[in-house]
């Protein structure tokens, strides 16, 4: 394993994060070694094309032979490949030999996280991956160190720049999602297939990492509701706006201690304006977490590029060299407390919703009854207009998502109820 | 050391925090012990007075004896009894024995923090005091892991909550500060004797601990200049607020890497509207980094409080103790790099201020030539009014302070200025 006098590093990788890691580790060799208690020495940098010269980088370091690099026992490889596989494979061979892992994988962490720190624990060696939710934002070693002696009962994060900072765009233009949209990808803060940030997997990914730190619980991919921001209209914004909300996407994680249970779920949510996560504006990050003793803290910064996400895996880089100057390792991520992971009937929320009704005398009377058979309680109507296009606002208190869906499918069987027109979650803050 | 079947716990201290972790411990005994990896013993708990009982303390556990159970070898010693002595002797001798310390001491820390770490390392175990700064906020651990591999290049704080609720409702109400502070002390926001808090000293401690974690090179109270807010008066935060800035007491923490010097300084600072510092009100801390690589990042919750503190303290102890289990430590803050502390006088800031003029020609020339002669560039002139009681607002750039105070002095004996009345530093956000 280690010897005293360096610490050997291996990088899988050559991309924009991997390259400004390796100059990083290259350039500040003498603060970083001061840093760690011994110098960090580069024994390649895999890569699929090493013909192709990197700033920075000396060619003799670059190799295609990613398995063989992966397995070379190095003190520590870092993982910056992306993608499920064969950057598991890789990962999980490298922990095998007694390397520690640094990665920046969310989707490998929220899939095969599980067995990869089994592995990890196995062969008592560091697996750490703060790049992988909110870039450089310090989230994943706060949860696993700094509140380990805490109970967290939610997490709220705004962890994909790319949607909040189409959702920005449309409350400051009033402008419609696809032309915000078409704009961002102009700018470079959409890719050019928008899918996995527009949908809301990427937020989904990093929730589920979130969730399993933070509740001591194993959560998966498979475990996160998902709904995305493809069908927020300007007029959602606007009557968002208008009733003191911006619409967020939010990754959601809560913990329910009386049944040992957790729902973790990305979709649009209504923010109240005055709620810290409703400044996080443009593509920054933010995570706010919900404690029992420590009560509510946030965390903000920027959750994406090559400079941040480089911080980030340099500083596991560090801990992780430093512990094996040290012979020693940091705790992984505890995962005892077997919770229920609920499906998204299950989830508690409250809504907004807005009907266009028919405004003749006993209708607010069948509406009403239509909420209370199933169940879900009303905080407040509000009528807009009369006649036949008159519209309700109904809020309702929180209730079981699988309730408020019965609800909403027998307005719509309705005959007063032309349509259900706007149907939005909203951030219950009423706990915090 | 550690037997593998269980971890010892000392506490010095069964005040309002040592209270709440003592029973933390002996509730949660089940979840600490799975996240440990091993279950947490208190052997026993410090106090001034053992005949008072405390609620959730089996008796049996009290001591008076400080010295004794600090020395008794115990896995991890929880100091929380505050002030540099004896709380100092009591850890040094911890650390002597081999027991690894948890401190919510900032005052310790900051004073003598060089010779309790040098303690610790030669000693191969852990020193913790995250409750130090900011109560439950992490902020100690991501300075040290999260961005051990960046360069951080500023640290902004608001560190002391009871200031900020003063300056919040000054500002809110427009009430000065003796009535505001009144009203403070009745509503528990503020202590009878109020200095530490107003003064700065408090935030000054916390700014040489930050200071000492992000550059990497010990910073003492000594060296931390200190100006409180109990000069600051309506008018200033009325003249602020019309300008577009709010006031806050800030713990300022700067690198200059090309003179490898530092300066650390606590003084009331207008910040502008739009900066995430603005918006923290109340008795909320924040704490703002600026890093090389991963940007802007800020860090927000309760600062103060017991729940909060006891959280803080509990995260290190499980860390601690996990350490223990496993055989191994965490890292120690690093100091390797020995920068200067400046003195004030050499700090850079930036400064508004306000001069009651006679306005007669010429006035404006003699003044900007005081400005000139010290090396002192005008970034802006406001006049308002007109005649024996004109005022002239000035916005300085970024100049030394000492070439601030001369001007200050130079202009108050011309003839044509009757008073210099405002004077405050502006954060200074061109490099962020």
């Amino acid at each position: 394993m280690s010897q005293a006098d360096e610490v050997t590093v291996a990088l899988l990788g050559g991309g924009t994060v991997g390259a400004q890691v390796a100059r990083l580790i290259l350039e500040n060799a003498q603060d970083l070694a001061a840093r760690v208690g011994a110098p960090l020495r580069l024994t390649g940098v895999a890569v699929r094309d090493d013909s192709r010269h990197r700033e920075g980088i000396p060619d003799e370091l670059l190799t295609t032979d990613a398995a063989a690099l992966a397995a070379s026992g190095a003190d520590v490889v870092v993982e910056l490949i992306g993608g499920v596989e064969p950057a598991g494979e890789l990962v999980a061979a490298a922990l095998e030999r007694g390397s520690s892992v640094v990665s920046a994988n969310k989707a490998l962490m929220a899939e095969r996280g599980a067995d990869l720190h089994e592995r990890a624990e196995q062969s008592g060696v560091d697996l750490y991956y703060e790049a992988a939710v909110a870039g450089a934002i310090p989230l994943l070693r706060p949860l696993l160190d700094s509140l380990s002696g805490d109970d967290v009962s939610r997490v709220l994060g705004i962890v994909n720049g790319t949607t909040n900072y189409i959702l920005t765009k449309m409350d400051e233009e009033g402008a419609d999602y696809a032309s915000v949209l078409a704009d961002a990808q102009a700018l470079g803060y959409a890719e050019a297939d928008p899918t996995a940030d527009v949908e809301g997997l990427d937020a989904a990914a990093k929730a589920a990492i979130l969730a399993t730190l933070a509740f001591h619980t194993r959560v998966t991919l498979a475990g996160v509701h998902c709904e995305g921001i493809s069908s927020v209209t300007a007029a959602d914004i606007a009557a968002a706006h208008e009733m003191g909300f911006v619409i967020k996407l939010l990754a959601i994680a809560e913990y329910d201690q009386a049944n040992n249970s957790v729902s973790v779920r990305v979709h649009p949510t209504m923010v109240p304006v005055n709620h810290p996560l409703a400044s996080v504006r443009e593509a920054f990050n933010a995570v706010f977490i919900e404690a029992e003793a420590a009560g509510d803290l946030m965390f903000y910064g920027q959750g994406a590029g090559g400079a941040p996400t480089a911080s980030a895996v340099l500083g596991d880089l560090v801990t992780a060299a430093r512990h094996k100057v040290m012979g020693s390792r940091g705790a992984l991520s505890s995962t005892y407390n077997d919770a229920t992971v609920l499906p998204i009937e299950d989830a508690v929320t409250s809504y907004y919703m807005s009907l266009t009704v028919e405004d003749v005398p006993g209708v607010l009377a069948r509406i009403a009854g239509v909420f209370a058979n199933n169940g879900v309680s009303i905080a407040g109507v509000r009528q807009e207009g009369q006649g036949h296009n008159a519209r309700l606002v109904v809020r309702t208190h929180s209730a079981r998502e699988g309730d408020i869906s019965d609800t909403v499918a027998e307005l719509q069987d309705l005959d007063a109820v032309s349509e259900v027109v706007g149907l939005m979650r909203v951030l219950d803050t009423e706990g915090s």
